[in-house]
Order: structure tokens, then C-alpha cells, then sequence
């Protein structure tokens, strides 16, 4: 269904942590005002899901009432589920945009990878639809999301009156800071950084082992342009992010190096 | 640790089939000729996983005797779990190749973001191992994989002599036909196609409703370079895959068209 002249833009809002996360309520009220807002979450926490999809077992999906005002519904899936399933049984129409987050914890550099938060907003980027993830510098459940909040607003406006390039969305960071410390918005490339594993071995009561997934992050990319860099200085970072993953170099070497 | 002089190459398999799955025999048998294999697989189906890891669970990692000859693991993990895992606990040298799959059906065009086959093979890039994903495109457990097996032990055998281009992996999809049949290799970019997502709507014995994704694969690209046209046309497509999302052309539309 098209939009209806002067009908207020149409919203999606989904995240990676589960409904009840407070990252998520400041989102819906961050973009309360542009539009009419539609929430389709997870209904637990999702974290490190990338773009998982639920194909061996079915869904579920609930309504619920946690914002005022709000349609409101949580599924059994991945992120991008809620996404897939938004579009086909909830919306009434196209939407507009879809925000996912605001996830707690960073999505920045190479993180964009494993971000539930962020394969919501491909997927919906995938269905035609302007989208936009948002990640706060700060894993803690309590995370004061005032700054993230009022970018994310800022960000939303611009998407709805100016647009995305084709085939993009946006992947954006921000600092765990005060408003009015954050020092304004930079608009990066992905930093080249890796995490380097080291497994915990432990052992439950047993006598077997188990592994806990832990490890650094390392950055050896000092580029000003990247999105490590932003955050470190102060900056959001905003990193436009494609799925086409061709490395068209890669095409170029295999024609010239190759013996096939 | 590095290669002794006159080492023969460390290959690790993985896959998302689960370590059971036919596929996975097979691709082990296509790489055991080129050096020493390891196999570290999830110990159930993974399908869909996409770059999920597993954050707030620990892992189990537990030897098997499923190959003849070759050390093999199975993991609770997802198949990027697995790779993780494989380097930081089992693996007692850097491997020199990683191969993941053959997986039970396609992989091709946007279906690389869905695939844990493909996000195992992309961990291992990122752990700086040449890697390469191979999909057949037959979902059926029990596919004819001889023609899959042939060309993976030839491109293996090109990755191990040859190389892959910097930050690069592979993305191999072999068409469902006898090996005689398939016409050769094509390097490919992928193919710009979605799914249409249908989900089928039922109810449980206790009334309450249900949803099962299904969908229908769309392919607008018409382009005769792209994996979609290579397999329609009875060959392997190869596309090199890259994980710096960013969008450049979106940094453009940002920067000139944007009022921040």
C-alpha cells in the first residue's frame, strides 16, 4: 500500500536485545515525534545473532502493550526475523524507515558482522525499506541513552527528508558520553580491526570441559576516516554499509593469477 | 606457529550441515590428497546461523572418529563458533586453507548473508586463514556430491598455489549436474536478487498461531557476470567475497546531499 497523502511517515523499530531492553523504549521515544511507530522485537535478548534467520522451526508471534500508544509485538526469532515477518503480517503498508537498537554495546568496525542489531536493518534495507542501526558505546543494562537518543533523532530526520544512497544503510556508533560532550557526527569507513580469541576452559561439576568465548579487540587501522576513529575522539560515527560482498579485486586476481 | 620446510598444508573443514552431513565426507575427501586435514564441525544442523556466535552460553568441543585418519571435533557452537574455536583450541599451527561446506544447497547471490557455511568461511578469513565456502545446489541429504567434490579439489588446489587476493575469500556454488555436465568455472560478482517472504500462518492444538517462513527467490539481474547467470548456465561460479561493508557511494550521498 502506497502512502496516503500527508500520512505521517510509517516507522518500524526492532532491536537485537529483546523488547524489554531500555535501548529499545529510548529509540520508540526518539522517534515518536517523526512518524507512527511500530514495534516488532525479539522477546530475548539476541546478541551476536548476525544475520541469523529461523527456517527449522516456526515462529511466534505476540502482541503486547509496553509503549504507550504504540503497536506493539514481540516474536520468537533472530532480528532479522522480525524484520521478514513485520513486513508480511504486521505492516500495513511499506514502511518508511526501520531503526533497530539502540543496541547496548558497539557495532563498530568489523563488529557489524556478528550485530543482530544491525542484520535487523540490512534485512529490512533487503525489503526496500530506508533503514538505520544504532549502537551506544556501553554494554551496561543501565546505560544512560540520552546522547544516542537525541543523534538518533537527528539521523532519522535526515534519512526521511534526504534519503540514503541506493542499495545502503547505515551503520551508526556513539560515544558513551554526555550530550554535550559528544563533538558532533563524522562519516567513516569501516576501521580494519580483528578480535583475537582466547577461549576459557573450565569445567563443570562433571568433570567436563566448556569454553567461554572471550578475547581483545584489536585495531591496527589509524586511519582518521574510520569509525574507531570517531569514537575514540569523540565523534558519532555514521558508516554507510552495502551487502553486495563482491571483492571485485579478488576477481581481478583470480583472472590473473590463476591456472584454471 | 609457522610451517616446517617441506610441511604439507594444514586444512581445516567446517561446515553448518552439522558434522554428520554428507556434505562434509565429501569435502573432506576432496581436500585429504592436498595436505593435513582437521575437521571441527557443529554437532547439529546450522542452517540460516548467518555470522551468529555464541555469547551468552559456553561451548562444548568433543573428539570424535567419524574420517578415517583425520582429527575431528564436533562443537555445540555455530559454524563461526566452530573456526573460532578450531584456531584457538585445537589447531596447533596456523592452517594454511579453511573449507567449509559442501553445504546442502545454494549459497548464491544474497543468500551469502544467511549462510553459515559463508560466515564460517568469512570467520576464517578474518583470522587471516585463505578460505572458500561450496554450496551444491541440491538441498536434499542425500545429493549426488561427485561433481561438487571434483571442482572443490581443484580450486583448493589453486588457493594453496596461487592465492587469493588480500582480505578475499570465496564464494562456490556447483549446479546439480554430473560432473561430465558442468561446463567449467566462471568468476562471477554476486548476483542483486531478494526473497519475497510469504510466511504460512497455522495453529497449534491449543488454538494459538504459528508462522513457517517461506518465500520465492527473486533475481531482477539480468547481468551475465553475476553467480546467478553462471549456475543457470551449467557452470561453477566463484565470487570473490569481502567483509568491509562500507558503501562508498553512500558517503558521497551523505556528504552532499545531507544537512547536519
Amino acid at each position: 500500500m502506497k502512502n496516503q497523502p500527508g500520512a505521517k511517515p510509517l516507522i518500524l523499530v526492532v532491536n537485537d536485545d529483546g523488547i524489554t531492553a531500555p535501548g529499545i523504549r529510548a529509540l520508540v521515544e526518539a522517534v515518536r515525534p517523526l512518524g507512527d511507530v511500530v514495534v516488532v522485537a525479539p522477546d530475548s535478548p539476541q546478541s551476536g545473532m548476525g544475520h541469523a534467520i529461523t527456517i527449522n522451526k516456526p515462529l511466534r508471534l505476540q502482541q503486547v502493550h509496553l509503549f504507550e500508544g504504540i503497536p506493539s509485538y514481540h516474536c520468537s526469532g533472530t532480528p532479522a526475523d522480525c524484520v521478514k515477518i513485520a513486513v508480511d503480517k504486521v505492516m500495513h503498508r511499506h514502511p518508511d524507515l526501520c531503526v533497530s537498537g539502540i543496541n547496548h554495546g558497539s557495532n563498530s568496525s568489523i563488529n557489524v558482522l556478528y550485530s543482530g542489531t544491525m542484520s535487523a536493518a540490512v534485512e529490512a534495507s533487503l525489503e526496500g525499506i530506508p533503514s538505520v542501526g544504532f549502537s551506544l558505546l556501553d554494554y551496561s543494562h543501565d546505560a544512560n541513552f540520552e546522547g544516542a537518543a537525541h543523534y538518533a533523532r537527528i539521523i532519522c530526520r535526515q534519512i526521511l527528508e534526504n534519503g540514503l544512497a541506493e542499495s545502503s544503510l547505515l551503520n551508526v556508533n556513539i560515544p558513551n558520553l554526555a550530550t554535550n560532550d559528544i563533538k558532533g557526527i563524522k562519516i567513516c569507513r569501516q576501521a580494519t580491526a580483528k578480535w583475537e580469541e582466547e577461549y576459557l576452559q573450565r569445567q563443570d561439576p562433571f568433570g567436563r570441559d566448556y569454553y567461554w568465548l572471550s578475547g581483545n579487540f584489536v585495531n591496527h587501522d589509524k586511519g582518521t576516516d574510520t569509525d574507531e576513529w570517531a569514537l575514540a575522539h569523540g565523534y558519532v560515527s555514521i558508516v554507510p554499509v552495502q551487502y553486495d560482498l563482491t571483492a571485485h579485486h579478488g576477481i581481478t586476481h583470480i583472472n590473473s593469477k590463476w591456472k584454471l
